[in-house]
């Protein structure tokens, strides 16, 4: 299976890491905005090409992952390219879903391709877990917690602070409001309740600390519904201590079965990440799998991990999925 | 949809509670070897019929639930009834599943039907989460741990020992155990290591006490291997404090991604269940509604959890689910 990137940040490289990692898969090369030039891939014999040329090579790629971002990057891509290749997302916005979805389908359609959009682990295999467990369930609540983990976008809101030169912000869950839940006590949670935000912040020297903190924990969405710690540290302090993306989080949903309702039962689904980007390439990876054997069955259009069976993203064939892991 | 029980057990009995809570499914009726007039539902509407008389009905009921033992009830029923009727089963003798597969499949390709086998949560839902797991981390370690949770079999062996009244066995998971595994140690570990086994034991008047803990300490394959606690009670406490069904595990698969493998990952996913039963029976129900869809489609054959997506399962349709679940 001939796999194309399409795009080279963090994500992208994971991709590039995951294929490695997978024997029916060879990595056709990278396509980026930049100039080609500039950029040197771990995979030796894989190229890279410019972007603007990449429907020269739509015979010769079977899937391509596009690693762009979700807020103006895949919008726009994941439709256009959807027409010429079989692709596959990590789209995350998840109002904006159902649009994308839409976009894309209505392109793939016109080229006989196969799309499949949002995947990664949330959107993804959390959703995943969430479709599951409610079918089991009928009678139940859902719970999900994000963290302990790095959230770049409220790393960014902070570094866009005056008298801010860096900043790293870790969501947290709160353990007592999870004990909660698992003991199927089915609370009602505040935002507050949920999660705490961890902020490591670089001052500028001679910065205003007091105002920094003040505006950080005032934030509207970001941060003034949650509490929030502040800590200023030393720039060389984050470089060594946090400079990892760890992230993860667990869904939970609790439900009730029985003639009078009377059993409880907790099903949960847990992620301890040490790289964000890594595990969400290695999400991708398995199902461009999926996309392409979809493709080649027939199945046209977008799709998202909901439409995707365990066994099309697996390497290992059916029979033996049968005989070691059922 | 028109949903049958095939077998009135415990399992049975679930099934019936479960398709209660879902609104697409009515109980057709519950088929029995026993006298019909003997069994009493709590489905009003819904009748029971004798097992003998069941293929008169073959063009009223779109799935059937078979609720037997896997010992020796389910390699006879399923192919049996697979030609005939949508058919789904609890089969969990994991080491017979590939031969059960292909004797159900045979059948139900004859008949144009589509059968699920091996459904429930071990195999069932363990068994989509290990195969999901392994895709996304290829370079990695599986773990299973059971329990805290009611073993059948080993209380039932336990009531065989000369001089044992009653029996019931908890088969509990080494917490230490399970940290080393999410810490991501990857150790190897023995059966000793993995679970301990709980006995509460009601001894027969006079019985001998000290013989009867030895045979169950020695007992080969069953108690031998593991570190076993015997405790003796009284019928009335046991009656009072261990008549439920709870049981549950966890599935862990560590793995490492990126460039020089440097980053660590742990999926875990974890079921805490009042009744063994009722969660199986809960999860029976709503894969029949993906093998009455299967077969709408012209997915006829033997199938397992791994060829199922998502989306089959849910009551709700796919284009709510992108947009509430994803």
């Amino acid at each position: 299976m001939q796999v194309a990137i399409y795009g080279y940040g963090n994500l992208g490289k994971g991709v590039e890491n995951a294929i490695k990692q997978n024997a029916d898969m060879t990595l056709f090369g990278v396509f980026t905005r930049r100039n080609p030039e500039s950029l040197t891939l771990s995979t030796k014999d894989a190229k890279v090409y410019s972007c603007d040329d990449i429907l020269k090579y739509k015979d010769d790629i079977d899937v391509l992952i596009i690693c762009g971002g979700s807020a103006t990057d895949l919008p726009e891509m994941t439709p256009y390219l959807a027409e010429h290749f079989n692709v596959i997302d990590s789209f995350d916005t998840h109002a904006d879903i159902p649009k994308h979805f839409d976009l894309v389908d209505e392109k793939a359609k016109i080229g006989n391709k196969t799309a499949i959009i949002s995947v990664g682990w949330d959107p993804g295999m959390f959703s995943l877990n969430r479709v599951l467990a409610n079918a089991i369930l009928p009678d139940g609540n859902d719970y999900t917690f994000w963290g302990k983990g790095v959230s770049q976008g409220h790393s960014d809101a902070i570094r866009r602070i005056d008298g801010v030169q860096d900043a790293r912000q870790y969501t947290v869950p709160v353990e007592s409001a999870m004990s909660k839940v698992r003991s199927g006590l089915n609370p009602t949670l505040t935002t507050r309740e949920k999660h705490t935000r961890e902020c490591f912040v670089v001052a500028k020297e001679g910065a205003d600390l007091e105002r920094i903190e003040r505006e950080i924990k005032t934030m509207p969405k970001y941060f003034a519904d949650y509490d929030t710690t502040v800590t200023f540290i030393s720039q060389e302090e984050l470089d060594k201590n946090h400079k990892g993306i760890p992230h993860g989080g667990v869904v939970i949903r609790t439900g009730k079965t029985g003639k009078d309702l009377e059993n409880n039962h907790v099903i949960e689904y847990k992620l301890t990440l040490d790289s964000n980007p890594e595990f969400t390439a290695s999400v991708l990876v398995c199902y461009a799998r999926a996309c392409y054997r979809k493709n080649q069955k027939g199945e046209f259009g977008c799709k998202t991990v909901l439409d995707v069976s365990p066994s099309e993203i697996s390497l290992i064939d059916n029979e033996t999925l049968r005989k070691i892991m059922l």
